[in-house]
């Protein structure tokens, strides 16, 4: 019996940044990778099952949530997050060989890998103009292919794929910066907890009363659940309307997290669950002993034994 | 087939406010009725099993919380309150036959009942003294045996079973004053959800740390349980250390109250449950649709739903 | 110049506990001490004057908060907690010459010296009965004078007073009981900060609604005050409604303290400010960095300064 | 005497959305309109002085914050939020004159309006592609200039400024989309309380610890103030680590405001106020008698007077 290889659909060509987060997924190398011109393109191919699975870019340490991302997420019904992948974010400017730094005048760049070489731009290339190129990849070809072009900014990577030179590496503002890629999925049973994992929600507040946002955020810190993301994003019907984008640290299957989640479903009008799955970095939050999982079924058989007439302690 | 009846103590003798509470459960009538001389032999008679149940006072709308009350129902194990009853207080100032109020020097009164007529009786009597009796009616029988005694505070209905007449009438400080009462039994299980019922529970704080009580009564807000009682009683191993009787609206059955129980259960050391019954004023909470059986029963489905794959709304 | 001694009224007479707790008072040795009978008339001697000072028993490490002395803060206007001061209650059995234990058939004891006593009189005299006595001081008394009576209960030191002798020491069912006593005096500025105060007060909540309490307790959380003592009490109109009498770490001229207070003045329809006074036990509350009067001073500082157009950050 | 005209810059030329936020200013018809062209101009303009003003879009209904003029707010010091206006977004696909709709394959387009106008597109255009302009104007002169671009996304009003006629009006995928916009300058004292103005802050949370944005939160809720605005942005030193850009109902001046942001200085390691200012749509927030000056004030006087000995209550 064969199977199908599973197909992956990611923001292409080769060498960007969304490749670099697939080639992190484990099995992904026997699958068939799917280059797409953007996340609409991305998400399009899980909904229709063209693809099993799509990579997007969620947030940039520097940058940001990816609102595109977010609001996708929030619209197309069904899709489930499966996996979590960091990319570190370093930028070289290239160049045809022969293009010497200083005739640098035009240089192609994606607008987000221009934001954030901007400071080495403005002091070293004061008086350059700039293109916007729909990947990192293409900025490189655009610097090779179009004669008005002189360089482009691009992953360090690129003088492997693309026939330019560095002429200056590491560039970014920040040389921490990172990606955080979400592998998605089109509905299905979540993963297995691995005991370090996060869940993704968006979520709406029932009304405009003050202290709604208060009251969510409570249903998390009364079961103990730390909250490592909480984004706002318009809801687009009127100004000052807002749902959020929330990562919690834990797994639906964890106690805690179900307890909360079913907190959050009873005070929403509008929560999609979003996934549990492997974070990226491994770490294991600690769990203080009232939180635990052991907790939680503790008190389940308590009450069940003291509504039963059993003394209230065992 | 015949039934043994059931055995009720109470602090007697017929006509004292505990008397009239007992008058008010349900069937009762066919009991057999145990009169005894303090809360701690009534108690002692559910906990041997001489009794069935025992009727105590647990709260005075003037004084307060019996302290006494509270303190057994934390330390001895096992108790179930089963019913809550409600008694007007009203007191009459007797005498026997030809005592004239200006005569009344030396009045006898139990102590509760002193403390609940003494603006009257500065007002009425400035230059009396009292003798503390160990019930309203036996202050009766004191002012009708002792020749010292000329008078005493009793119940109105003292009169049918006392041979006192009636010097003034309705002299207690607060015309509204009642007392709550409990009826309470060895284990068993909780009696059915009414729909108008409290539950009783007695708590201690996990530590010193300053927030800690208000963490514990978050339990209860964040599930929209209302507490209709709260009072600090010492754990008595030293100044400062308190444990907490609290009454809950609702039912363990009810979901949000039985959420709310497994929170305390988590967050505290030590919960003793007392008992979930129906209450003396028939009052039915009204619960917020967010806290209804059916609003924690549609998100446990949720949750079940959403972890198996299916979409976050249906 | 000479200056009228400060006249001080206690429960007395000589030997009580109240009476220690007087000793305890800086420069009351040079004062005039007034026995009084009970509570009302040393309060009644503060109010009209007759005296300067009462001290009265505010709470036991056993039997609780005294009601009767919280209720008359509540209900006398105009008093002030100046000092508070804490006394170790062991108790003894003591009889006249000649009478052994084994002869104790009825003793005298103040209601909570008895209450105090009672596992050990359980257990050492168990049939033995008891009548009420005014104060520990006065049982010895009866038990010298009165024929009927073998023995009382009465603190340690009462042989020096009364010509009793002791039968049994430290008879207390728990070893480290104390009382809490508080000095009163009317009206008056607050004494000086000391760094290890007490802050009192008595607030009554605005409406029935849930979660009302917790909104009161958050008051202090959010200055980072810690409560030491929360007892609620009956308002007395209805069962049910309460008011809160409170203690807090802090002076009203610790600015975390006076911001919290001026907080709960927003919030209740009625705060009764009872003093700011030295703490008993000398213990200093840390203070988190947040919290500091400089934290606070410079809070106001900033908000002056970027309201003034100056910059966030100096 | 003769005053210099004000300066205002502002994201141009003519007609852009920009633009027309500045026409609702206040005596702007008066002063001098540097057209730029982007955010970074316009308040370097400001902070060097060539402006006195700048004008700059902070939110759209439908794309939310803008994460440049955040950025930007939370980087530059001492720029100061005086104004608030919120224009409609609305949409024209515009082109030269003999171009009909069935002709278009390549459109010029803002990337904002771009994805505003996404769903119509995608549903009377199928197969356009398209190049991104640097504003909604230069995108109607694009289509007017460049050959290849056969018509543009532009402002309804475009017509009067260039020569470039409506194909379809009102194409934005949300008819009541609007753009919110600040006017800012450099530093000065706050404009006047208006009775209907809103306060910006930026705020950090001092660690990590879980719970620490909910008692940020606390800050305002605990004071009645309304948030009308929670974005979270990347401080950009590490994944997971974000500042929060806030709007407050009120005005520094407003007592609980001015509390609320005291006790956010306390708690935060570094705020960054960015003005008080009249609001765009004049809504006049509802304030709890709790929280108005008055209870400020009287609680401030309270306090004192109790501090001074005088009685609770007056």
């Amino acid at each position: 019996m064969t199977t199908t290889p599973a197909r992956y659909s990611y923001l292409g060509p080769e060498g960007t940044f969304t490749w670099e987060a697939l080639r992190l997924v484990d099995g992904a190398e026997n699958g068939e990778w799917i280059s797409v011109a953007n996340l609409g393109e991305a998400l399009d191919d899980v909904v229709t099952g063209r693809s099993d699975y799509a990579m997007i870019a969620i947030e940039n340490s520097v940058e940001g949530g990816v609102s595109a991302t977010q609001d996708a997420l929030a619209h197309i019904p069904d899709l489930r997050i499966v996996g979590e992948y960091q990319v570190p974010v370093r930028f070289a400017l290239v160049a045809p060989a022969g293009v010497g730094l200083e005739q640098v005048e035009l240089l192609a760049a994606h607008p987000v890998a221009y934001a954030q070489c901007r400071r080495w731009l403005e002091a070293n290339l004061p008086r350059h103009t700039h293109i916007p190129s729909s990947s990192n990849v293409q900025a490189a070809r655009d610097a090779l292919e179009d004669d008005g072009v002189h360089a482009a900014l691009a992953p360090r990577g690129i003088t492997e794929r693309v026939n330019v030179e560095v002429l200056a590496d590491d560039i970014g503002d920040n040389p921490s910066a990172e990606t955080r890629f979400v592998l998605v999925q089109k509905g299905g049973p979540v993963p297995k907890r691995t005991g370090s994992d996060k869940t993704s929600i968006i979520a709406e507040l029932p009304d405009d009363r003050p202290g709604r946002l208060l009251e969510m955020l409570e249903q998390f810190a009364t079961r103990g659940v730390n909250m490592s993301l909480l984004e706002s994003r318009p809801i687009g019907d009127a100004m000052g309307r807002y749902r959020f984008v929330i990562d919690l640290d834990g797994h639906i299957h964890d106690e805690r997290v179900a307890d909360a989640l079913m907190g959050l479903r009873r005070f929403s009008p509008k929560v999609i669950f979003l996934g549990s799955y492997p974070r990226a970095n491994g770490h294991t939050p600690s769990v203080s002993p009232r939180y635990t999982d052991e907790a939680f079924i503790d008190a389940r058989r308590w009450l069940d034994a003291v509504a039963e007439g059993e003394p209230s302690e065992s």
